[in-house]
C-alpha cells in the first residue's frame, strides 16, 4: 500500500513504450576467477544511440529492481520504470538527447518476474542440467558492470555520457568509475556508497540470516521441492522497512496500528499485529517472483563492495576520474548520508569535481527511487556539460 | 567486545554487594484475564528502607537485562549492574538516602541465567508438570508492573519515590506512573516510548521472526527437542546492533572489516564476514542463557505497549499526575528521540512538570544503559525534591 500509492503519481505522466531485449555471452568470466557458460541478461533503452555513438548514459539498477528504468511495457500498465519521472522526452535526462539502457543484474532478484531476463543459482546449468544452486560463482559489482561492458562493447559503444544509478546501483556506477575511468566523465551516485562499512555488511546479513534458517532453503538445493518462501518473505520484510522511516510509516500505518489492539494479539502469541500482517502479505506477493538464492548472492555482492574492488577504499576513489554528483536522502536510514559524504569527501581532496546534495523528505532511502524528481534539475544541470 | 570493553570501564568503581531475592505469589492474574498459580521473580535492592517506607526507587530492566541493576553479587565480578555508575553510596540514585529496588522480568530472557529468576513460557506448569510453551499468557507492561506491585506491597510499600528505567524499562516506568498515578510523584524515561507505534511494533516483529521460521521452534513446544538456537542467535544478532549505531560499530568493526576481504567471501557464497563471524559468535554465546519463547512474549510486550494498555495514548498520558523527565539518545536507532520528544510535549500540553534531554554520543540506544553517567548530575537534581 505506501509504496504503490506513490509509485501511482508517475503514473500520471506520458511514457516512453519500452520493449525488453536480450542480451547472449556464450562465456563469462567471474571476478573471482570463475568461468561459466550462456550468460543472459534483460535490457531496455530509452532515446536513440547517435551516429558518433557518444550519448550514451547507462542507469544500474537497485537491489530489488530490474532495468525497467523508464516508459511502460504496454500504456494500460499500472505504472512506469522506477525513475520515470526523470528518463524521458525532455525530462532530466533527456531521450530527445541521449540514449538510455539498463540492464538486468545477474542473480536478479525478479527471475520468475516474465519481464526479467537473468543469470543466476536458479538458472539451469548446462553441464548438469539443473539449478545452478550454490555452485553459481560468487558476484561482486564488479562483475554487473563487466555484463553492462559486454553489452555495451556489442553496440559499439567505447565510452558512456554517464553511469547514474540509486542504491546498489549507486554502488555498480561508483565501481565502474573507478575500475573502467576512461570510460566514465559523469557519474550521478543516488543513495548510494562507495563501500560497505562494518555496519552495512551486518546490516545487509539480516537479509539473509531468515533465509538460511529456513529449513525449505536446503543450503540451496531446493528447486526441486519447496522453496524457502517463509524466509524470503522475511527478508522482503526486512528490506520494505529498511528502505522507509518510522515519519512515512506511522503516517501511512497509524490505522492499521489501532486494529493491532484486538484481543487476539493480547490472547494468543501466534496472533499477528495488523501492520505486520499487512508487510508480510505484501512480502508474500513479492516473493513469487523472486528467488531466495538470488537474495542471497545480491546481498554478498553488497557486501563484498569496495570501490575498484582492491584492498582499499582510497586507493579504488584515487582511480575515479569522473565529474561527481552524490545524492543520498537526508532520511535514509538503510544507507545513511555519511556513505555519500565521505566519498564526496575524499574525491574532493582528490581535486575532483564533486557535488551534494541531499534529497529530503520522509521516504528515507526510497526518496532516491520515488522521490527523484525533487532533484530533477540538479541532474539535468550536472548532464549539461 | 564491542559491549564487553565499554562494560569494564564500570568495573573500575566501588560497587555494593547484592544479593538476589525471591518472590512467590501462589496465583497472579494476567491483564488478559488468564490466571496461573505459583508465579516466582527474582529481585535485588540497594540501600536501606527507611522507617515511612517512602524512600523507595524503583528500577525496571530493559529487554534483555534482569533485575541486577547495581553492585556486584562477589568482589571479583568482571562488572557490576548494568546502572551502577548511578546507583549507590553518594551516587545520582544515592543509596544513602533511597532503597534502590529492581524485578526480573516475567518471562525473562535470560531465564537459564542462574542468577535470573523468571517464570515464562520456559516454566514448569504445575497442572501438567511441563512447560507452558506457547500455552503461558500473552504479558503486557502492565504485568510486569503488576508483580512488581505485588513484591513492593508485600514489603508494606504503598508509594514510590520515584520510578526509572531504560528502554523496556521505560516502558514499565511510563506504565506505572499512568496505571497507578497515586503511586508515582516522580518518573524518569531513559531511551524510551509511551507506545510502541506502527514503525516499532513491525521494527520488533524482526527479532521474532527468525525464532519462528526456525524448525527447531515447533511452534514453541521445544522443551524435549533442540532449542531454537539459530533463530534466537539471529534474533540477538539484530538486537545487538539494533541497539548501537553505524559511527560506534565502524569504528570498532574496522579491523575485523578489513579481513571480510579475505578470499573465502568472495569465492564460498556459505563463508561468512569476519564482522558478521563476530556478532554471530557473541550471540550465540548469550543465546546459551535465553529461552527462545521468552523473547517472542516479551517482544509482543512491548509491541502491545500503550501507556495505560486502554484505547488511545492521549488517555493514558492524562493519567499521569509525576514530574517527568525523558532522557532519549540523539543517535538511538532503536527508539529514536521522537518517542520520548512527543510523549513529553503531551505531558506539557496537559500542564504536567516535564524536562527533556539527550545523551550524546556514538553508542545509540546504548548510551542509555552505558552512557548514563552522562546525565547523572541531571538524575541528581531531578530527584533532590
Amino acid at each position: 500500500m505506501l509504496v504503490v500509492i506513490a509509485l501511482s503519481m508517475h503514473a500520471q505522466a506520458q511514457s516512453l513504450l519500452v520493449e525488453k531485449q536480450r542480451f547472449e555471452m556464450p562465456s563469462f568470466t567471474f571476478f573471482n576467477g570463475k568461468t561459466i557458460s550462456n550468460v543472459t541478461v534483460g535490457w531496455e533503452s530509452y532515446g536513440e544511440l547517435n551516429a558518433a555513438k557518444d550519448n550514451v548514459i547507462l542507469i544500474t539498477h537497485y537491489f530489488t529492481g530490474n532495468s525497467h528504468a523508464a516508459g511502460k511495457y504496454h500504456p494500460d500498465d499500472p505504472a512506469p520504470g522506477y525513475w520515470d519521472a526523470i528518463i524521458g522526452p525532455g525530462k532530466a535526462i533527456d531521450t530527445d538527447r541521449f540514449f538510455v539502457i539498463s540492464v538486468d543484474s545477474l542473480a536478479n532478484l525478479g527471475v520468475h518476474d516474465p519481464k526479467v531476463i537473468t543469470t543466476g543459482p536458479a538458472s539451469i546449468n548446462p553441464t548438469t542440467g539443473k539449478p545452478y544452486g550454490l555452485a553459481f560463482p560468487v558476484i561482486t559489482m564488479r562483475d554487473l558492470v563487466n555484463v553492462q561492458k559486454a553489452l555495451l562493447e556489442s553496440l559499439g559503444i567505447q565510452q558512456l555520457y554517464a553511469v547514474a544509478g540509486p542504491s546498489m546501483g549507486s554502488m555498480q556506477a561508483i565501481e565502474w568509475a573507478s575500475a573502467y575511468p576512461a570510460w566514465i566523465p559523469r557519474l550521478i551516485s543516488v543513495i548510494g556508497a562507495a563501500h560497505a562499512d562494518a555496519w552495512t555488511t551486518t546490516f545487509l546479513e539480516r537479509w539473509a540470516l531468515p533465509i538460511k534458517i529456513d529449513p525449505n532453503w536446503q543450503k540451496g538445493d531446493y528447486y526441486e521441492s519447496q522453496p524457502p518462501l517463509a524466509g524470503l518473505t522475511a527478508a522482503l520484510m526486512f528490506i520494505t522497512q529498511d528502505a522507509l522511516t518510522p515519519a512515512y510509516f506511522n503516517q501511512q500505518g497509524e490505522t492499521l496500528k489501532h486494529q493491532s489492539l484486538a484481543p487476539d494479539v493480547l490472547n494468543d502469541i501466534n496472533a499477528e499485529h495488523v501492520i505486520t500482517a499487512w508487510l508480510r502479505k505484501r512480502a508474500e506477493a513479492r516473493a513469487q517472483s523472486m528467488d531466495a538464492n538470488h537474495l542471497l548472492y545480491l546481498v554478498r555482492a553488497c557486501q563484498l563492495f569496495l570501490t575498484g574492488q582492491g584492498q582499499d577504499l582510497a586507493t579504488g576513489l584515487a582511480r575515479i576520474q569522473a565529474k561527481t554528483l552524490f545524492i543520498p536522502a537526508t532520511d535514509d536510514l538503510l544507507l545513511m548520508p555519511y556513505h555519500a559524504r565521505e566519498a564526496h569527501q575524499s574525491l574532493v581532496a582528490n581535486q575532483s569535481d564533486s557535488q551534494y546534495v541531499e534529497l529530503q523528505g520522509d521516504l528515507g532511502h526510497l526518496e532516491g527511487v520515488i522521490g527523484i524528481a525533487k532533484h530533477a534539475e540538479t541532474i539535468r544541470q550536472f548532464l549539461q556539460d
